[in-house]
Parts: C-alpha cells; structure tokens; sequence
C-alpha cells in the first residue's frame, strides 16, 4: 500500500521565461528547478512521484531521474485537468496525494510534510498550504471561518475591498484525500476559457460541506513561483544564501556569502575558509582548514586539509593536503596533485598525477603524465603529448630537475634525478641522474663531444630551472 | 518651429564628490552622467537641449555631442540665473521648455514625457516633478492645493512641523511654459546670498495666479540626485539592476544580477547565459544561448551563438559560433576566432584571424596572423610579430601543425598541411606539407643530412604538440 | 595616575563557531576581531586596556599586541567573575573602567567616548550602553525609569509582555566607577549554574540606590554581537561598507562597492577609480587617478598615480606611475616595477626591479633580476634562476631586446642595446649592442663563422621579439 504520491505539474509553457528551453528545466543552483521539488518530495518521503507534462514533454521527461512517473496532458486544459491526468498514475490503495508545481521550487520538504501531517490527522478532504506576502496583489486570497479554516479562495478578480485586503495567499500546494480527489477531480466545472482550475475544486468541496484546511508556510518566500527569470534570479539567491548559511552554521567560515556560489551537494570540513569570488560546483568536497579563493573555481574536486587554492580553475581534480595551488593556474581533469606541492602562475595540468612536493611554479603545461616526489618543472616545460595523431603519456621519476623551456617529447621517461637544461628538446628517454642539453637533447658527455667535433663548447648550459 | 526644448543645469561645482572632474561628467555604467539626462530627453523627443555649464566648463563642452548648444554661465549665479542664462539659446518659437540637473541622470524619458504632456495640455505656468520618500528631511516639500496643484514649495528651514511631515518633495525639474519663464525668469528676487533660486519663480507663478500643476514619480528612487560617490555607486547599482532585469525578461538567464554589469547598449540573444562575476563592456553582442562567464570580461566584442567564453578576457574581438574560450584567455583588439574553435588557458591572440575549428590549447602568443582553419597551434607557441622596429605578418595554412615552443619569425607563412618540431625557430617559410624542425628550423631532410655531416641524429624530433 | 581602563572579556569558548580558532581570534577584514575591539578602545583613549582569556588562552595571548596585560580566568565562572580577575590588573588609581567583549567588535571609538562622558561626568556608578533594535527577542530588555536612567535590565525568560515589547536592548558593553565596581564585583550573587553574571551588579547598583544611567547607540547594528559565523559573515559586510564610504567621501570611485573588499589601513588618492570584484589587503597605498580592477587583488603595495592594474595579482611589490599591469599578471613579493612599464598577460615578476618604460607583454617569468629602462622582453622569456641549490641574478642593461623564448641562465648579464635572438639560451655575458642566437647563445659573428662550418646559414635568426 502507497500512503503518500505526489502530482507534479509540469505542463505549462512559461512563455514569461522566453526561452526554447521548458519552464521546470531552467536551472537552479546548478540543477533543473523540477528537480529540486522532486528532492524535496523525495525527503518528505512521499512514496510515489508523478510528473505531468505537457509543452517540451519530451524534454521534460528526458531530464527525469530514471523509474520516476511521468504522463503527458494532451491538450493542455488548466491545472485540475492535469491532476486528472496525473491520478491515472497514482496506485489506487494511495491514500494521500500532494499536487504541486514544477515551477515553486523552493518549498521544503518538511513543509510538504506539515501538509500531508495537516491533510492525514485530521477530517479535511484537502489540506491547502498559504503565504502571508507583503503585497498579495494578482494572487487568490485565502478567506478563513471562524476555525481558521479555509472558506474560500477569492481570485483578485472576483475580489470585494475587504477581501483584497487579506494578506494570505494560495500558493497552489495541496494535500488531497486521495479517495476524494479521485472521486471528484472530473467534476470540476469548465472556466470560460474551457480550462479547468484547481482552485475549483476548493470551491466544490466546501460546497460539499467538506473541511478544507490550511497550512501557513512559515517562511513565506520560499513559496515563490518562477514565472520569468527575474523571479529564476531571486531564487537563486535565496537557495544560495541558505547554502552559505547552513556551512557557516557548521563551522565554516565564508568572508562574503553574496560573492560565493555552493552547490548543494558540496562538503566543506570545519574550520575551512571560503573567500570571496568563490564557486563549488558538483560534488567537491573541501578539507579542513583549506582556504578556497579569492576568485577559485572549483568543480566536482577534492581538495585536502589546509591546502590554499586561490584565482584558480580546478575541475574534476584532487589537490593533496597542504597543497597550494594558484594563482592562475588550472587543474583538469584528472589532475591529481600531491600534498605539499606549489602549482603557480599559469601552471596547468591535465590528466597526471603529481607526486608529494613537486613544484611547478610558473607557466607550463604537463599533461598524460606521471610525476614524481620533489620534482622541480621549470618555467616554459611542456610535455608534448599529442602528436597530431594521438596522446602520449610522460614519466618523471622523483628528484628530477625539468629545465626552464624543456620540451618532453611523449611517449618519454625522465629517470628520477635525472636533469634537463634550459631548452632542451627530449626526445629519447633519459636515464636516471643523468643530464640532458640541446635539440634534441643528449646527455652532456656525449654532446660535449660532439660540439666539440663542431668547435663548439655547450657545457655551460646544464641550468636552467626557475624557481618562486 | 520649436515645440519643446530643455535647459540642463550642469555649472555646478559638486565639491562633495571631492574630484579634478566635474561631477556632471562622472561616469555612471560607463558613460558621463549628464549623457545619461541628454539622452533621456532626446528619448522624451525633446526637440532643442541647450547645457549650461560654469565649473569646469571646456571639460564638460568637450564631452557633449556634436551639434549640442552649451553656454556659460558666469559667474554662477544660483539656478534661476543658470536658467536665464541657458534661454538665451532657446529658440523664440519654442512653446515648453524642461529645466533639469546634469547631475540627476536616472529620471527615464517617460517622466520628461509626463511632465512635458502635464505642463502643454492644460493651463499651468509649470509643471513641477515631485517624488513621495521615505526620507523627506533637507528637502524643499510639496504643499498641495485641494485640486492638487502646488500651493508652495517649502524649504525645511522655513517649515513648520506640518509641513516638514509631507513626505513629498520638489525634484528640481520643470516643465515651463516657454514664453512665461522667458517674460518671468528675469525678476526672480535676489536671495540673501546674492543667488537667484529657481523655486522662487514657483512663489512668482503662484502669486501671480497662476496655476503651478505637479507630476509625482512613480519610483522616486529614480529622482535621485548625485551629490556625492555613496550617492553615485548607489545610481550605478540602480540602473545596472534595470539593465540586468531588462535583458532577463526578454530571455536570458543571468544567474547572479549583483555580480554582473552589463553596459547599456550590449546585445544579448534568447536563452544566453550570464555566468557570475561576468562584464560585458560597451557595444557588445551576444548570441543566442552563448555562455558568458563565471568571470568573463566582454569589451566591445560580438560573441557568437552556443559559444563559451569563461575566466577570460575579450576585447574588440570576435568569437564565432561553438567557439570555446577560456579560461585565462585574452582576445585582444582585432582577434576574430572562427566557429568551433578552442581557444584555451593562457593563450593570447592579437589582430588575428582565427580559421574554424582551429586549436590554441596552452599558453601561447598569437599576433598579426592570418591562421587557417583546423590548425593545431601548440604549447609555447609564439609568432615573433615584432623585431623592435615594426610588426611583421604570420601566415599559417589550413590543417598546419605547430609544434610545441615553435617561434615563428614573421614575417613567415606556414603551408596548409606543414608541421613544425617541438622548439623548432622557424625564420623561413615552409612549404605545404612539409615537416621543419631546429634551430633554426629547416626540413626534416636537410637537417637530417646535415645532422648526419655533424654526427648526429635529430629524426625522431617531429613530435611536438601538445593537446587538451 | 590613569584615569581610564578597559576590560575586554575574551575568555568564552563560542561554541556555536564550530571552530579549533578561539572566537575573538576570527578574523574580520583581515584582523581578529578582538584587535578591532582594542584598537577602538586605543582611540578613545582609553589609557589601561586589560583582556581576560579563558578558552583558547594561549592562542590568545600570543595574538596580543606587545605590551597589552592579560590575565586567565581559570575556571571561567562568568561575566562578573571575569571582570572580578580583570580588576586585579587594573591599576589602583584608575577612575573608570570600561567593561565590554572581544567579540563586540564594531563597537566604535566614540561610542567608548561617550560611555566614558556619561559615567565620568555625572553620579551615576555605571552607565550602560544600550540599542534600539527592531527584534529584541532573547536581549535582555533595558526598563528606564521617569529620568531615562535605568531602573532594570530584565532577562527574556523574566519578562511580562509590556517588557517584551521594549525595543531597548543590553549590549553588555558598561562604563564603571572604578572604586565602586571594585568594591561590589566580588559581591554578585551565583546564579542558579553557579555563575556570575555583569548584569547583576546593575541589580546591585540600583538596589543601593546608585544611579546607572544609559548611553543610547546611535546605530544599533553596530553593537551586534559575533556567535556564529553568519553573524561573522554580517560583521565583515558592515565593516567592509564603511570603510568603502569612508574613501568614497573622500573622492574615490568605487564602481560597485559590495564586491570590493578594502582593508582599514589602505590609502587611496583622490579620483582614482576601484573597478569590481577588486581587493585591497594590507596596508596598500593606491595614487591618484589610478584605476584598480576590475578583478584586481592588492596586497601590501604600493601603485603609482594614473597607473592601471586590472585582472592581475600584485602582492608586496610597487607599481610605477603611469604604468599598466594585466591583465593576468602576478606581481609577487619585491616586484618593483617602473614609471610607464608595460607588464601584460601572463607576466610574472618576482624580486626583480624593472625600468623605466620596460615592456613585458606576455607570457614570461622574471625572477632575481635588475632590468634596466626601454628593455622589451619577449614571449616565454624566462630567467632561469634557479639550478637546483641556489638562486642566481640577472641584469639587463637599458634598451635591451630580449627576443622570444629566450632563457637567460642566471647569473648572467645583458648588455645595454643587446638583443638575444628568438630561442636563444644565454649561458654567458652579452656585450652591450651585441646580438646573440641559438643554442647555447653566441654573437652572431661567431655564429656565422661555426655554423657555416656545419653547413649551416643561421644568419636569419635575429628577430623574435614580440609585442602588443
């Protein structure tokens, strides 16, 4: 037996949005706003989920977690006709159906649950939830009996002086009696418009003598509906500060909350310091103690304890402990920095792992490659992997000493404490503490020789890193 | 004949915003304030505008557009004297004449418009603007007849604790009927300082008989005056949030509006969207569902659709469709990067053309080229533009290959098909289909003749590139 | 004699910080919070300043200004007590004393002043700082008696609703009598948890018929008090905006204030223009007419008038006048860059001095050098100064012409008037005017001479400098 399902309207064009893409599938804190109230549904456990969709169904649907409900209104005649729709895919032994939209993404889940609570314990065929706004112009105002129950929904339009005075608002939220809404959700008479609305169906209850009762959101802007992307924008905001509040609650310490973008699913250990101009994206999770920022972009990454990653991209990426990675520098996917490394200026690097302590302070580029402990990597080094055809992978064993300006020609091995000079173009492997100058490089015995044979002396040319 | 013209009262020294600059000229979303009030009256099609300028006067002639009457006042003499002054180049068939402040520049030409249509169409003298605030202390209050009409203006020293309760106050701007104020400016009384106050010609209507009609704002934050910087960072905030929620109704998400500036005049299609931390900078153009940002810095630039310009820097440039760009990428004046090009971190490109889908992956100069399409421009590349006297061209075919750490020595061309080895110093040109490789760079089978002559083996040098 | 003390109560575990860091040490534009509370104190010349630790002691202490007493509370037993062990450092002949929390940390200098006037100028025994706040829920409400003095400080939990609807609440910021505080702080009740709190010592005034008059604050958002770190985050924003004002009266431009941070000690000229997104740390000073940002991150340095830093990190070094630094530069610790300098994208500086008029337009790294005036540097310059063990100078003579990617193995000097050519590696000395190429650099006279021997012309190989 189901206890609880919940219909989720998701038919309407939202022309105010002005956009090819549908309403519910606009974005918010990174995820399709339909997706936040099926979370919120989800947590508030209500045990069966049902979509109805209609314009962009096929987009809609497409954005859907996987084994969710969904059933299309076709044509699109209001919103009682789309719970129609939806009881068609709600199990008959359910007892309790919540109705809410795709577009009020904002509600929570333990107000869904004071809704089915509400609707459950009580004798109300339906339990309506309400806002209390500032200014309730264009919304249907909420008429309450004696008892605080509700006596009727009074559309601005039909509304006496006294009436557009009540500040309590429809949100457009209900918990249904299931066996009563089944039973009366084809009854809902026909708008002049021929739509059908389901604030009828409040209208045909209390005409029935049935109780309708109601439930106040206690935080009135999180019943907001999107109906443009001024409205998108502000929820935004809000779902953002609630994130930033609910780290800086836990021990995290968040210089300036507006400037500072947390996706919901990121984890941030204690005592960690977010700076301003500061995104976490995905699922990154963040050590104790780190500093994130100024200006670091930081997606779907681990980042360790006390590692400091400032005016830097890190994407799908992991930064060992007391790692310091920045400014300007970019880790992609892949890279995987060990602790104690200095990745600097205009650093970046690609699938490679980093070994513990290396440095690679200053412009360069090290991808498919596979770095030792304690390696210095000069300015200028590339590790060139791709040879018009396909990429290769580069080896450096710990101690090495990458010369400024050194190209890695992949596939090639740097053996560890094995040096490059300033230039050099590596195109043979290099032997372990073995040092290599030139283009292309040789070891500086064998190169010694040679330019000698060319009346040249080159044997000064064995430095060449750069360093912080 | 003349129907309306407009005095704008721009003499004033604005000490409080404690500058070298006359306050009229401080910019607010890029442009000098007084261009902001010009151009709202030229919206209100107002037909003759005529600046009165005193303080800093040839800076503020030289900022006005052509053909734009400005005449002096001096000395400055009060408002009423500024407006005297300024009618001597009103032309004698004008029949209403707007008096405002340079340094009141949010006031939209729908309120010049109201006030223009209040003043012609019935038989006041004047029409005054007036705003309702929150705030009224220091200002000059509006005392209201019973028809609503200006029965006084009242300073705070001279009102009593009625009326320094009125909530509504003068802005300072006017709509005269032209012959009055010319028969009337003359005989406003002297102030005890010696100036000459245009609320004085309101007390010179009203003992006159005449009728002095009010027009009340309907956001009176716009009526703003710009007296100090707090005052003129709170304007800015203002009309970059009206600009912001412009373009977010007609269809593009901008995910964080306090975060981004967006100039006046930018272009921005269907289903973009605006990233966090993003500016887009004078006649921008922005195609449909492009991505700009998180940290995009667009001046002046055309973006084209579904392109992807993020923590990067784009100047008088171009970017075609598909285009990604970013992060840590400068576009300099006169790059035009083709569709479906990858422009990536650190690269720099200058006064280049860009072919379709080409590569720039890495750090890297690109400047005076002409590169084709699906060009893999390596690691470390440089176009060596400049010989410390003048600039020289670089010309990279279609399909070209240029190694890592490749300088290519303009003036230089590249054959289609051409690859260079990694650090090759490429000073000639290369043919179609050919391989250079050292320093400097020649074919592959050259140097390997000549290599050989030197005892070496340079032939597994081509390699080089490098890649995403 | 000193006539007045403070006593800052410092000993608190602040639980809900959810932190290893003792409160009062979180930092609040850039400095703990604890020091803003001495530093107002300091200005209010206040002679004596005594802090009390408890929880975090030795953190602290070591966090103390030199000189500054402090004293444990060992167990912590409370409000009263901690002031009862503070007295035991205030001298004997002290007159006043004030008493506040370390993690009160807005409180103003004039504020102290004026609790200090109040208590000092009248026979009241305490004068109690008390604030207007639109929530009193949870204060302790302050009850006035007929002469606006207080007649009780009643607890929530204590109140009636009459008293809860006071608005006025405690700060528990006080002003004592020196000789009568000493004699009663030993004399405050245990509360029911066995502690002893300051505000019963205002029971005990008024119960003896002592006078404890009350200072009103002018802006009660000021005395909020820091326990957790949304209220942290809150502080840090009211900090940041007046200190954003304070510079815009005082004629700076700041484009958009809420993404700017500014430390307390920056000083900036007048008329220069802070673009968004910008941070100036330390004790950084910024010319006249210089336009910092946007994105712009200072620290502890120094930028010339008129000069432009925009995109760019510049972190204990100088900037020159008129010079331009970015975008995406890093001027790192003892950069000291010159009059008119162009230092563009991907530049890094590092202990270096640069001339006059010196240009470094791209990618490059420049450490432990002295670089003469007019000197172009080329893309991928790199001075290699480091070769494994230790760290070597380079000198560049003035009008120098560095050409690309050219790696100047330090220690190494360049002539004035030399040029290296593109891809040179300078292991030696260049002669003033002479011109050098290749790998290891020669002049090219020499050059010429062996390369022919080789069969080789590289006599092309002279240009390679890049530019703007």
């Amino acid at each position: 037996m189901v206890a609880s399902a919940a219909i989720v309207l998701a038919a309407g064009q939202g022309t105010r949005m002005r956009s090819r893409l549908p309403k519910v599938l606009h974005p918010l804190a990174g995820r399709p706003m339909l997706l936040h109230v099926l979370d919120a549904l989800a947590r508030a456990s209500v045990e069966e989920r049902v979509v109805v969709t209609g314009h962009g169904a096929e987009q809609v649907e497409a954005a859907l977690p996987d084994g969710l409900a969904a059933v299309r209104q076709e044509p699109q005649l209001g919103t009682a006709d789309a719970v129609r729709v939806g009881m068609t895919r709600v199990p008959a032994s359910t007892r309790h159906v919540i109705v809410t939209s795709g577009d009020v993404p904002l509600l929570p889940a333990d107000l869904f649950g004071a809704l089915l609570h509400e609707q459950a314990e009580g004798d109300a065929v339906m339990a309506l939830l309400a806002a209390r706004v500032g200014d309730p112009t264009g919304y249907g105002r909420v008429v309450r009996d004696a008892d605080g129950d509700c006596r009727a929904i009074v559309e601005e339009t039909d509304a006496d002086e006294a009436t557009r005075a009540i500040a309590e608002i429809n949100v457009g939220c209900y918990c249904f009696d299931a066996a009563w809404l089944r039973a009366n959700v084809g009854d809902v008479p026909a708008s002049a418009s021929g739509e059908f609305y389901l604030t009828d169906l409040v209208a045909l209850a209390l005409a029935a003598g049935r109780r309708v009762s109601v439930v106040t959101a206690p935080r009135a802007e999180l019943t907001i509906g999107i109906n443009d992307r001024v409205a998108l924008a502000g929820a935004e905001q809000l779902m953002r500060r609630e994130i930033a509040e609910r780290h800086m609650r836990a021990g995290v310490t968040i210089v300036d909350p507006s400037s500072v973008r947390i996706d919901a699913e990121v984890q941030i250990g204690q005592d960690a310091r977010i700076e301003p101009g500061t995104t976490l994206l995905g699922a990154s999770v963040i050590g104790q103690e780190a500093v994130i920022g100024p200006n670091a972009h930081v997606v779907a990454s681990r980042i360790g304890p006390r590692a400091h990653v400032w005016a830097s991209i890190v994407e799908e990426a992991s930064v060992g402990e007391d790692a310091e990675i920045g400014p300007f520098s970019h880790l992609r996917p892949g890279a995987e920095v060990g602790p104690r490394c200095r990745i600097g200026n205009y650093a970046e690097i690609k699938n490679s792992r980093i070994g513990a302590g290396t440095q690679q302070h200053h412009f360069s580029y090290v991808g498919d490659a596979d770095v030792g402990d304690d390696v210095n990597i000069g300015a200028g080094t590339v590790t060139a992997n791709y040879d018009g055809e396909q990429k290769n992978a580069t080896l450096i064993g710990d101690g090495a000493f990458i010369g400024s300006d050194s190209m890695l020609i992949a596939p090639v091995t740097i053996g560890a404490g094995a040096r490059t000079g300033a230039g050099a173009v590596v195109t043979r492997d290099v032997p372990p503490n073995t040092t290599v100058v030139g283009m292309p490089a040789r070891p500086i015995e064998l190169r010694r020789r040679s330019a000698t044979t060319a009346g040249e002396d080159r044997n000064t040319q064995t430095g060449g890193g750069s360093t912080p």
